[in-house]
């Protein structure tokens, strides 16, 4: 997991824990049923528009997210550079035995040793890119809808808050305990929304960005390799996917 | 029926019903002018912007989606293989007999045994996915609106008790009860936009994109068949429809 | 005018004059000061952003959605293919005397008897409808801004009669009425948004996607009919910009 | 100045000051503080996203756009059509005398007597457009900013007001007008952003679009006048550029 | 820095320190638990949703946003049209002595010294262009992150306080100073949110549009040092990446 989204979560808990403690302690923030109208109905909400598949794919594609390493674009390009050497001097071929890190990669590479056409590798790839998004979008679906359902299901709760108390007025002492409850599921829809389900989605989008970006390092490279581009030519190209910071690192590395 | 849906809609009435009894019963709920103005208010309203074709089809188009099936893209696959192989043998005429299960296949399949130019095939199937998209999207413009007007309406049926009570304060006792009933229009038409509309028309474009996704599935599979594309090499394309967990699955199963 | 349209306009001006008449007639929704600031602020603003011509024109083409019929497509594929079958037969030159029900058709019908060139009809057309539809887009920007306008002139009426209120609240009696008329201009203001502006910049942004459509058609039917092709081919290539529901029975229709 | 600009400006003026005076004068609105926190608060928030020259460069702008009045689109079709007549009778050459009304047209015409390429020419004026359009769009952006801002400095006003008012509230009778004044600045918010930011980025939209219009108008000229279309089909299609309702008088005129 | 950015960042902090000395001074608006509500619940949201390199490479960007200056696109027209003599003069090869002020023009002119073909040049600038702004994107990401949450933060804030308060009302005395701390969690908020994170945000965004504008110029200049473009003809398509008004200046400096 990265150690930023861990430190988040936590810090994120602790701030507020730190709030109610500091305010008075966590007890008037605790009321079970007001928990069950925003959790669980945001639940149902949510699930009411996906399939069961998708609403539990959301969570693998999550915990996938949070815990699964990328491979840092540096490797695939020395990779990459490496196996445009061997090709160069040995042929295609050459790479049946090697041993390739990235999936994706060696599926291109595999597509390459069948002796497939690069239209037709390029087109398959293409295809592996976006559909893979396509499903995996589906999880930010889940998340984002959460994060408009659980303040609207927070206020709903309010409302029903409201309308119970505004209806039973005759001892003014209670008005405010019932208030304090009627806004708590406001509270709770806040907090689902801001601190829970809209940073999922968004650390969701930005892996599923860097997954993109390194699978079209990849496209790239396998239409170099397999056009028999001149490694150092499909370095120069390949460097251009990391950013600006690291790329004279790279080329000074190299030399 | 999607089970996450029956049980998405279910579970919610579950849960605002539980929260509603918990507080104090139901009946501080239920006020009929306020369920007319909303109800009835979001009804005309998204009537002024359509026709009467529109909406009602808006209902048939979510009533499809919520009971049809889709065919899993994987039997699509399966079968186009299988179509792909046939055509190899025995060429394109052999498919005449053959039974079809998807109608989109069906077309295409027809077309290419009519004898038509790829070029035409495709544009025809193009134009089917993207004017059949765009007609049933209307259906989707139909829950988009109310899910816009419900709250709209709400919060007018709100503006609305609140005038009245306001100029109309003699007997402080009543303020509370005309309070609760003013503000039952602001919760009616937050359920509605959040429980019933917003899901119908979030789950009428998951369907839509499936829906999308399958025919593009079949576009390409009509065009490898055409053009004789070795089956192993149609199967390698069509499988990255697949979600990347299913792609393994069916290449093992192949061997 | 559509029927759906007439009732839904019809539907909210009864459902909300029933409220106010149930709760307590309309009396107490009835201020001109109030009237004034939200209905003439909201054309005021509006016209600061346009030309007299753009304002007044928005509600003529608003006009011409609501009362103008639009030729149904099978029409327009029904004629596209007849006169593709006389071009087949009699040449392209034999369209002269043949009366056309469309402006669009006939147009581009007349560009083609003028012997012009594909590329030079298919240009001019396709002009036609993206600059058609972008000097239509105009009125929509006219009613999008008023649904924009209207709640923001409520909101500032309803803060001009709170901050006269708050400064004079000597006799706690007025303060009751005082705020229910200054809650009007909020009041009128979500009414003109949601219930005027809205549903009329919707209803032109559905009827200019039928339009484009239709064009979208004969543009294809024109291009069919000049290149020659086979009357059966291009009503199966038309046939697709028909809904679903309607392809197999034009189908059936023409057996 | 256009009138309804000219109109809706003062009028909006006069709606707001009028619903002040009718209510109990101007007085009560005024003060200078709470006008300091959101003009001054939104000048600087403004400025801090821009450098000096593009603030200033949009109040330039926008005078540009209320004040300059643009070339009419009939002219553009009228000229350049004769420009195609004396092309083809006398050749690019005879265009060297010849004054011509707008720049860009003049700009284009001076490429071709230069004896650019069409290619370069084409791509010269696309660019012109393109990023004329881009930096004008810069002074949109800043008074977008201000509709933003402006509201948000007048919440902070407000917020400012009513945490000084609840931490001294031993004198009842000083919250109403407290109050009265802490609201002051959302108002003002209000009224800035929606009466003044707003219509001027809308205008300068679709001022900029109005221009752009008539560049890629210019631009199909110049095309058309040194590819040698004839002046008729050169003419029909420059006709598409004006409104449906002007097109059929244009034709009418020219017969 | 910019002159008009640190203007209006000072300038912002003294209208709101000056709104509050002017109310009453600025100990009623301190409250250091609510400070860390506010800020310290923003900070570990936003780590949530990235890694700890994304998050402190904000700053970074925006540090280098501020304080770099860009070079202006007059000198980088005119040194391209100087690089354009040269080559039109000797040969490519010549350039190898110049030196070139511009990291990104100096990358391009060394990929043509070295003989690579014009498409791989232009596809490696291209690249470049894009995945640069890819990577520094993230940092807008971060700071839009903030501006959407610190806003949330201050509501829950708010809600946690008011959850306290109503819980407790025996001394209706506190009320009001309780509530003006629980109000101070908003007011946070909407400073951060509106005077900071989202003005850096706006700033990066225009710098860097600015950046691939300038970039766009070079990439479009390599391409015509290339292919030989006349010197003339090739400043006459740079000079359109200037602002209008800066176009005639440049010309008639020229001559």
């Amino acid at each position: 997991m990265d150690l930023a989204t861990l430190l988040g979560f936590v810090g994120t808990i602790a701030v507020l824990l730190g709030a109610m403690v500091a305010g008075g302690g966590i007890t008037p923030f605790i009321d079970v049923p007001s928990f069950i109208v925003v959790v669980g109905g945001t639940i149902t909400v949510v699930l009411s528009q996906v399939t069961l598949a998708q609403f539990l794919g959301a969570f693998k594609v999550a915990m996938g997210a949070f815990f699964n390493k990328t491979t840092e674009p540096e490797i695939l390009i020395e990779e990459a550079v490496e196996l445009a050497n061997i090709v160069r001097k040995e042929g295609i071929l050459a790479l049946e035995e090697k041993e390739i890190s990235h999936p994706f990669l060696q599926k291109g590479i595999n597509m390459c040793i069948d002796g497939q056409e690069p239209a037709v590798v390029q087109r398959s790839l293409a295809n592996d890119i976006n559909f893979t998004i396509e499903h995996k979008s589906i999880s930010i679906v889940v998340f984002d809808a959460s994060t408009e359902v659980a303040p609207a299901m927070g206020m709903i709760g309010t409302l029903i808050g409201l309308v119970l108390m505004l209806g039973n007025m005759d001892d003014p002492k209670t008005i405010g305990p019932s208030m304090a409850v009627a806004l708590l599921t406001t509270l709770y829809g806040a907090v689902i929304a801001n601190a829970i389900s809209a940073p999922i989605s968004k650390k969701l989008t930005l892996r599923m960005n860097e997954e993109k970006l390194s699978k079209k390092l990849i496209l790239e490279s396998i239409e170099g390799i397999q056009e028999g581009t001149h490694p150092k030519v499909l370095e120069q190209l390949l460097i251009n996917y990391l950013p600006e910071s690291k790329r004279d690192a790279m080329m000074v590395e190299e030399e």
